[in-house]
C-alpha cells in the first residue's frame, strides 16, 4: 500500500514509557489504540457528539475489523504522527486506512499502516438496546469529501 | 510492615509480556491492578454479585485510596502469589493490605506490599445516581472474620 | 473464515475488569493481546526459550502483521477460550489464525477471529543487533505438524 | 493535605477512551501513570537524559513507593492538569506529591492527590548491574529549589 499524500485527518502523539515492553519498543497493540484515539479526535472535529448530557455514551462506534502491518518499531519519547484516510463509507458505518509515522521516518514511509472498519450504533429508546444506525447525513458528506490534509511535517 | 502468616484471600497469576516495560520489569501500576483483580475474585468468593441481570454493574466499589511499596521487581513469566488481609471494616466500605510474592521470594518477603481502601456504592433507583451504601450484613461478617488462609507455597 | 475443529494450541483466560472500557465491553485491542499471550504460551510449550540466563530477551518474535474481526463483544468475568492454528511457516517466521470463543458462544462461532504473522529474530553477537534468523529445525517441524487440539469445551 | 499554590512542574493531558472502564470512569491505576509520565516530562525539562546513545535506558528511576487518594472520578475527554511538588530529596533519590485536577474542579480541589518516591540507579560498567547512584548535583539543586509554578488555569 503506497502512502498517499493527502489524508482526512492527521494528529500527533508522543510515546509514553508505559507503552513500551521489555523488548524496548512500543507493544504492538498500542498502534491500534493510537489509530482509534486519532479516529475519535477526528470524529469530534466533524461534529460527532459521543456523550449524552449525563456523560454516558450517546451511541457507539464498535469495531468490525482492525489490522496493522508493522514496518519498524516505535520507541519511548518518539513523536509520532498518525494519519487517517477514509476507505469506504457504508450506510451504518465506514472504514479507513491509517499510517503511523515516526520521528525519523523519511517522507512517505510509515512505521506502521493499518485498516479499521467501524459500525455506527445508537441506543434504541424502545428496547434499550444498541443497534446499527445510519450515519448522520452531515457526517456522511464529510467522510465522502476528498482527503485534503497533507502529512504533518516532522 | 511484617508479613503476616494468615490472610483473608490468596490467589495466583502469571506476569504477561504486555505488563513489562523497557526497563525489563513489570510497570509499577500493574501491581495495583493485580491487587484489585484479586480483591474482585475474593469478593465474588464471598458472594458479592457485581453484575445486574442485564450485565451492567449492579453497584460498585470505587477506590478511596491505594498505595504500594516496591521491594523488588517482577518479571515476565513470574508466577506471582497475591495475598490480601482486611485492615478495617467501616459502614460503607473497607480497607485491606496486600502482598505480592514472587517465584523466588523467600518465605515472608514480598516483592511489593500495599494498601487499598474501597467504598461500597449502589444505584439509588430514585435518582439514578450511585451513592455510598452500607455493606451487606453477611459480607461484613465475613470481612470481620479472622484471616485463615496460609501463604500459598511456591 | 469457517472455524476449524482442530487447532495447534488452545488456552483459556478470564476477562479482567481493567480490560473493559466505558462501553461496558473489552476494549478492542485486548483481543490481540490475548492472542499474543496464547502464542507465547504455545511457543513455550514447544520448547522455545524466550529468556537468556540473565533474564533478558534471548531473541524475539516481532509482529509483522496482526488483524482481528469482531463478531460479538466480550465482557468482564467472561471465561474465554483462545485457539491458534498455523497458517504458514516461512524460513524466518510463521503466521497463524486465531479464534476467541466466549462463554455463551455456540460451538463453532467465535466472538472474534484474527491473524498474526511474526518474524523470528536473534541477537547477532558480532554486531549486538537483532536480525532475522531461521526458525529452529525442531520448532519448524512442530509448526508444520497437523493441528490436533479440539476446541476446549465450555 | 491542603493543595499548595505553587508546584515544581505542571502539565496537561486528555483522558483517552481506552483509559476508562465499565464503570464509565478512568481506571484507578492510570492516575499513577499520569503522575509518572508528568514526572518524566519534568525530569527531562531539568536536563535528565534517560536514554543512552543506542536508545536503551541509560539508568533508571525505579519506584520505591506510590500512593493515591481518590476524591472524584475522571472521565473520557476530560482535560486534566497534573501538578508535582518535591517532598524530600535524598542522596540517591527523591519523593514528590502530585495532584490531578479535572476540568470542572474548583480552584484548589483535586480529583486525586498522591505521593511517589523514586530511587536513582545507574548501570555499573564493572558489573553490568544497576545500582543506587547519587543524584547529579545540578538535578539535586533544581529539586531543592522552591516550587514556583502556579496551578495551570482551566
Amino acid at each position: 500500500m503506497d502512502t498517499p499524500d493527502r489524508f482526512h485527518f492527521c494528529t500527533r502523539r508522543t510515546v509514553e514509557f508505559a507503552d513500551t515492553d521489555m523488548a524496548g519498543i512500543v507493544y504492538f497493540t498500542h498502534f491500534l489504540r493510537y489509530a482509534a484515539t486519532a479516529e475519535q479526535e477526528w470524529l469530534r472535529s466533524l461534529g460527532v457528539r459521543f456523550l449524552a448530557t449525563d456523560g454516558t455514551l450517546a451511541g457507539g462506534w464498535p469495531r468490525v475489523e482492525a489490522s496493522c502491518r508493522y514496518r519498524a518499531p516505535a520507541r519511548w519519547q518518539d513523536e509520532l504522527r498518525v494519519a487517517l484516510r477514509v476507505r469506504e463509507v457504508r450506510t451504518c458505518g465506514f472504514s479507513y486506512d491509517f499510517w503511523i509515522f515516526g520521528p525519523g521516518t523519511p517522507d512517505g514511509k510509515a512505521l506502521a499502516e493499518g485498516f479499521c472498519a467501524v459500525a455506527h450504533v445508537a441506543l434504541d429508546p424502545a428496547t434499550g438496546q444498541r443497534q446499527k444506525t445510519p450515519l448522520p447525513e452531515e457526517l456522511r458528506r464529510r467522510l465522502l469529501a476528498p482527503p485534503d490534509q497533507p502529512m504533518p511535517a516532522v
